[in-house]
């Protein structure tokens, strides 16, 4: 065991490190692209019932739209998530184990996201109201599911841009600001439509769409310290 | 808050950019590997209905022509798409948030062609008309199911080569014109295959097998404008 | 064919080999992606099992809470070997044919990781003793799933780091020692697993809980022999 | 339109390039990564028929060994054709719109392999003869689902280092032509295995087995012209 004095560099060499914030994204885009795409499974070529039953494919197909619904749900609520988590990862610039596994964790999340998109998709529409509390109950679920990836989300930059400097250090102080506001704000509105859609889930659905609709928008482009400032 | 006197750089480093246009396509790599690749999940080993039933498996694996045939179809009309966005993006240079969620819209619908493929590939062998128009449907269906991503490819250039110049700048004009050309002309042709199939879906189907014989012809190198020119 | 006096350069040029080390690891990262995320498809979405019968969506969700065990348990277990795998490679700096083999190996069972899991997950808490002897195969069942990667990831570790020096030769002899340490006692751990669970399938769960916990723990950052030394 | 005289450059530029052999080969890996993982969801978690039924889940996870049996066939096949898709990668440096078509044709085949080999697994050691030809016809499938990956590697091969030049121009002569007759054997071995197959199934598969086991050796380093010859 070496001592203290005569113990070798530790840090790790320059290249090894931007190597790796490049792998632990291509490894969520792998997740991110398995998530969003996996599900068309879920659509089967519509087949008759038996031989002898007159058969539709027109109608069979025209049928089949909640699933349509469902697929594009998924891939606009995962599809929005993968292309922020793309834009914070400009500003990370080194990873460490502990900001792994905080990733790991959003991305159990992600990958989660499609069964309540779909439990919503399935009963959102649904006129045969099997118990008053069915519509309410699929609302809370996929607000739960939106809020669990924007809470870890979160958890990730507070770790990487306050407890240890993983980001890029150019970033200037005020623009690190406002995305800690963004994200503790969305993960505050999540969290209150989760607690609404108990009350009137009518409207839990609307903060939800609303924030969707809000994060179509483009954020804003990084802002940098001047060098010579 | 910064004012605008003041303010820093807003340009994101050389470097994060290019880094950018490989992420945005090593995720839609990650997309379209799974679109093509899934789909063998639903070609399952024939086993005998019974044990007491005779049970020849040469026949069985004979029998399963359809699924080998929507096989090969899917696998030829999702990697001739996968080889023309390949291609194309050597001509990106730079992404935007709005480029990124014109990719997401594309890749939706790539991720959902195996549907629409496997519906034509189920019905339009099948001897047993269940419905005068079981055939009509399939192939305008497989029809839009090509149609959606032609078009949303080309709103793709569209955005990046003339709202915002997103393309590599040595590209010569006149070259890109041809793109725009080319990108077009398939939306139209794929548009007149989905009303010509409303009429006679033999000829519909031809336009659509047409276009795919087409495009498994190379593309143009790209042409660079000449650095002394 | 060249004789030996003429023979040119065997040596593969640097580039390619940097690539290399590469692309095994993106490779690995796509197998852990799917392995990861994939049995989210395992949970379906509940559905009344016929119109006429009453049906709580809520009670159906909380029911599947075994389904959200395993979920989770999957994403654990399977997350932290990720993460492992990323650390190791930081390490390697070549590969050879024989490395890429054992790093198949050691995928194989990363990959087959999922189904051990759910059979404990399954049967962990069933509470309905089909058999006295259920739990304490589903226990054994996982420690031999957990015993199979780790077995094979020691196993690239020592070829890499003695019969081959495929690591990066600025490592620390010490450093080295302590991995193959951590590596083999990891082994003869969930060995011990697999043998305790026969007698009481509590303590060998134990052993398994245990190592996951410590393996959440950051690894020791690689220590390099100073230049200057 | 340009006129030759005046034409700009045509000469794709070299940073686009090499970044292209990369991609397709990022692309097959993620090809690769789906075929060899995915089919873990085809081995099910046993469950008991009824529950008033015994069911040792011992019993059901030992009776699972032909699932087990076919995972690791798979893995190991698919597997090997992998790690050859990444050496021969290293001798590519270019690559043309023809190229990512035979490519993708070879991972057409790549990924309909796990059909073939599941349906070997099954009914191999099948001993309830449903058919006096069940187990030649499940070896002779076997034996074409190798040949087929096999024959359009080897016309990848040809088309790149023959007709066009993608190959690393350093790589000596006698080396190019090693490799051309280890592919073409290879191709002409699986053909007869697949004649073979018809009169012996047993000599069938062990052609097919042995060469197998041949691949597992390592291949030969590549050897590079000396710039001072």
């Amino acid at each position: 065991m070496a001592t203290t004095a005569d113990r070798p560099h530790k840090t790790v060499h320059a290249s090894t490190v931007a190597r790796d914030t490049t792998r632990v994204q291509a490894f969520s885009d792998g997740v991110f692209a398995i998530a969003i795409t996996l599900l068309i499974l879920e659509i089967k070529v519509p087949r008759p019932a038996s031989p002898s039953e007159p058969f539709s494919l027109l109608q069979s197909l025209l049928g089949l739209w909640p699933s349509y619904f469902a697929y594009v749900l998924r891939f606009v609520t995962i599809g929005i998530y993968w292309a922020r988590h793309h834009y914070i990862f400009m500003l990370y610039q080194r990873t460490d184990y502990v900001f792994k596994l905080l990733n790991l964790l959003f991305l159990m999340w992600i990958s989660f996201l499609p069964f309540p998109t779909d439990v919503l998709a399935t009963y959102l529409s649904d006129s045969a109201h099997h118990d008053p509390l069915t519509q309410q109950t699929a609302v809370t679920f996929y607000a739960i599911g939106l809020f669990l990836p924007a809470a870890s989300r979160t958890l990730m930059w507070l770790y990487a841009s306050r407890a240890r400097r993983l980001v890029d250090p150019r970033l200037e102080e005020g623009f690190m600001r406002r995305i800690t506001t963004v994200y503790v704000g969305t993960v505050v509105l999540y969290a209150s439509a989760v607690l609404v859609s108990l009350v009137d889930y009518r409207l839990g659905l609307a903060v939800c769409v609303g924030l969707t609709l809000v994060y179509l928008l483009p954020p804003r482009a990084p802002v940098y310290v001047r060098k010579s400032a």
